[in-house]
């Protein structure tokens, strides 16, 4: 079923949904407020954009054009809607693409800013896939590997470009490793906790293209409160 | 000038201390709380125990046999005295040895548990290194780098014995990395942060020997609250 929803506290952004599908999460809304956006920021790509979220929000703090890329069609055809809705045509551009060949597309060292929140989980043998499809495809590497991010991001991004994205803990070394060899040195990384006294369950990371050494771990993150409300903080990601 | 101080809050505990050495510090004593003891732990060893404040607070933990063991002279006959105050001698048994060939000394699988706070910096051409070659030596990686650590660790821990560290967290992926090169599996990581909106300035890791894959994100520490008072987390570690 095709849905319009708010984007919760966004109060001038809708976004479109089919319940069928995976729709947009916190991760995608704490990644677009974790990410460093510069006054000469000009270039923005989002890789996997869903039902473009990360774009929606980063368009309400920076006049850049944004770029999404969405593979699957039925997907792409509901963001197209939400950017119309949303009269945000110019401003952020859909591509019904692949991410592993999108480099041919653009000027390489063009991009300020890449962001991704990717499929989390690694395909193997005993794999538990997801009944729909599109909702496999969203949450497992099957079309889309955190290599295939980390590739097209130091094709596209500008020398000292950033690269932000949101992942699971259980992979933090993963990233961090793949992010060098692909020349994209991690510098800020927050983890979030969903309260007090909870393990973290979700990471931020920024990484620069080319770089230099100097890895700083933010104050951690907490979404919800003892009583189960969202924490000020992301409250406030909520009211903008 | 040599003191005698009360181990913080240990009201039992006393320690010898020169202050023109290197004294232990909070490192020591997250650490000795962080690692994870067991019911069946029977040895333990800390590896550059400086004037042994790890294992004097692991002693108030467990029965186990613990090791110090400590290259310094100087500092390792201040550790004998801290030591024989506390009337320890059979609990805890010094060594004044360098943890490169303590392996010649021991078993080799025979530890349940290896600790160790040790020298956090790297020896570059450009090192500021301190005045004092006692300062220098437990804070700089001159006699014990972090390979040293895990090589020692790697042949004296039974199988699934555990490494717990305290470090830098400029240090993380390097140390991450280094742990599975040398079969110690990351399984639990602490970040420590001086206060709320502060960044983490210090990890405590924990790995397994030939421990299987997953790496948990414990949730954060915080040293002082807003008024830079003791969190009542760490104040109830000094409350032993």
């Amino acid at each position: 079923m095709e849905v319009i929803n708010y984007l919760l506290g966004y109060k001038d952004l809708k976004i479109v949904q089919n319940t069928e599908y995976f729709n947009f999460s916190l991760d995608s809304v704490l990644l677009a407020n974790f990410v460093t956006i510069r006054s000469n920021t000009n270039k923005i790509m989002d890789l996997g954009t869903g039902n473009a979220p990360i774009p929606l929000i980063l368009s309400t703090k920076t006049k850049a054009q944004i770029y999404g890329v969405e593979i699957q069609d039925a997907i792409y055809k509901l963001a197209l809607k939400t950017i119309s809705i949303n009269r945000m045509e110019e401003k952020i551009k859909l591509l019904n693409e692949d991410i592993k060949t999108i480099d041919k597309l653009f000027e390489t060292d063009s991009f300020d800013i890449i962001t991704s929140n990717p499929p989390y989980f690694k395909i193997t043998g005993g794999s538990l896939v997801n009944n729909s499809n599109h909702k496999t495809i969203a949450r497992h590497e099957v079309l889309m590997t955190i290599d295939d991010v980390l590739g097209v991001s130091r094709k596209l991004l500008k020398n000292n470009g950033i690269l932000g994205l949101v992942h699971r803990p259980e992979r933090l070394l993963e990233i961090l490793t793949k992010m060098k060899k692909y020349n994209i040195e991690p510098k800020r990384i927050r983890f979030v906790y969903p309260k007090v006294g909870m393990n973290c369950n979700m990471i931020l990371i920024e990484g620069s293209k080319n770089g230099k050494e100097g890895l700083k771990i933010m104050p951690p993150l907490f979404v919800h409160d003892k009583d189960g409300k969202y924490t000020t903080e992301v409250e406030e990601m909520f009211g903008a």
